[in-house]
């Protein structure tokens, strides 16, 4: 048996994704680094019948496992929850935990009705997400310049600094209308921005990244090109740094920041506030 | 000032991106449908000052609107917390409220340190999830068959059911890499698979949509083309359908599902069980 300290299961258990509840226990596990954590998702756990299983087999994952495995819950439905916390399990209940202190802060009772936060492929909203990713695609890396007017943010940046993955996360997650335009070793010649960019000027973003890590993203793709090169990353860091400074372009590095990070500090410095779908 | 009960303001405090806040504030408060909500997201609130400042916002808005807003935090330091929940809100503590239970049930102390979840853009996991992205978009649409042994899924489907934005959400949140192939008129007319995809057979999953729907959406795009016509639709549909029931592919119907819907129950059916990054 491993030590009963060192690695624990961990159940997911949704009436809908379970998205939700996993990204909320990746959030607070990541606090409890001593420790390696298996997960199994259960979603759509929407039946007295499914909980009851979902029951068993957590139970049988306590008794295997000797000590009672962590769920995280967003069930919606009291009597399904009722189910899974009598299982051998620490139950946290993400949503039963807050909706009550929620309902009185409100002064209005919830529908507790199922998988309401995904509302299906029919609504507007949704629409707007698929159109928004459709938006980034046909203008990713440059390609298409028709429409840019469109655009809620155009990311500039040297060819591998983290346009594209931003891009397509901003339209993904929060419906916006993303392009990216990479800054090429002509415009640095030239000394200034491309000019299909001059009429979107207030709409640009800047991504930068330093040198020793695009060398190396770049050695991945095409391994000891001149285009991987040090001396090249470095010249064109510089060079793209230059511009956005002497352009006013607001920018920042990603060396270090995740897709959610980078794509966070866009939108605070652009000004958007979208919903989250 | 509007109607205390039917407008409320909610801020999104995280010392981090805020995303795990977001998705579960939307989560819960979509059970309160006779309310609209305004989101306030603010991040990288990771100083005392900055708090600080977070809190005389909240106060401000308290004030304004003559009730005291939600707050869902994620904030993870609990002096920086209590600057927040000292503000006048209903102080909604995702990290605080079970951070204590799981110490309890692992019998550890959590680090309490801030940003642990995003690990930035220097780790395994994260350049999985990039590698994962760029291998999505190189094999969108069939575009790309060099590699397609290095997928773990590869859906098919007609156009426009759905394949893309679901194929890069796994890639983004799954780091999976995940294919997407189109099924066209010629496959249907041949009554089997396209022959490129023969190898992979246990990889693919199906998309379907309901005729109907995949007129509008085709529409949308080439109005009145035979391609988005009715006839067209219902056609090509039925066509798939039969071709993947005969070749005993599992699939799914995306017409009401979100991409976060498609994309778990086509983790489920594959049997792939990765963690959200």
């Amino acid at each position: 048996m491993a030590d009963p300290l060192m690695q624990r299961t961990v159940f997911i258990v949704s009436d809908s994704t379970g998205i939700t509840a996993e990204t909320f226990s990746h959030s607070v596990l990541s606090q409890f680094e001593q420790i390696e954590f298996e997960q199994i998702r259960m979603p759509f756990i929407d039946s007295a019948r499914k909980a009851s299983e979902a029951a068993q087999r957590i139970n049988r994952c306590a008794e295997e496992q000797n000590q009672p495995p962590l769920v995280f819950s967003t069930l919606v439905d009291p009597d399904i929850a009722l189910l899974i916390r009598q299982a051998n399990c620490t139950f946290l209940d993400l949503f039963g935990t807050f909706v009550q202190h929620i309902e009185t802060a409100l002064g209005v009772k919830p529908s507790h009705s199922i998988g309401r936060s995904h509302m299906g492929g029919l609504s507007k909203q949704y629409n707007n997400r698929i159109e928004a990713i459709n938006f980034s695609l046909a203008h990713d890396d440059g390609q298409f310049v028709h429409g840019l007017e469109q655009a809620d943010v155009i990311l500039i940046g040297v060819s591998r600094c983290g346009k594209t993955p931003t891009s397509l996360y901003l339209a993904m997650q929060y419906a916006i209308k993303a392009a990216n335009f990479p800054l090429i070793p002509e415009d640095f010649d030239r000394g200034s921005l491309p000019a299909t960019l001059a009429p979107f000027r207030r709409k640009l973003f800047g991504l930068s990244i330093q040198a020793t890590r695009l060398a190396e993203v770049r050695n991945e793709r095409r391994p000891n090109s001149q285009y991987a090169s040090l001396k090249q990353c470095r010249h064109e860091v510089a060079s793209a740094e230059r511009l956005m400074r002497m352009e006013g372009i607001p920018w920042l590095s990603t060396t270090t920041k995740s897709i959610e990070e980078i794509s966070t500090k866009v939108l605070e410095e652009v000004g958007l506030n979208r919903r989250a779908y």
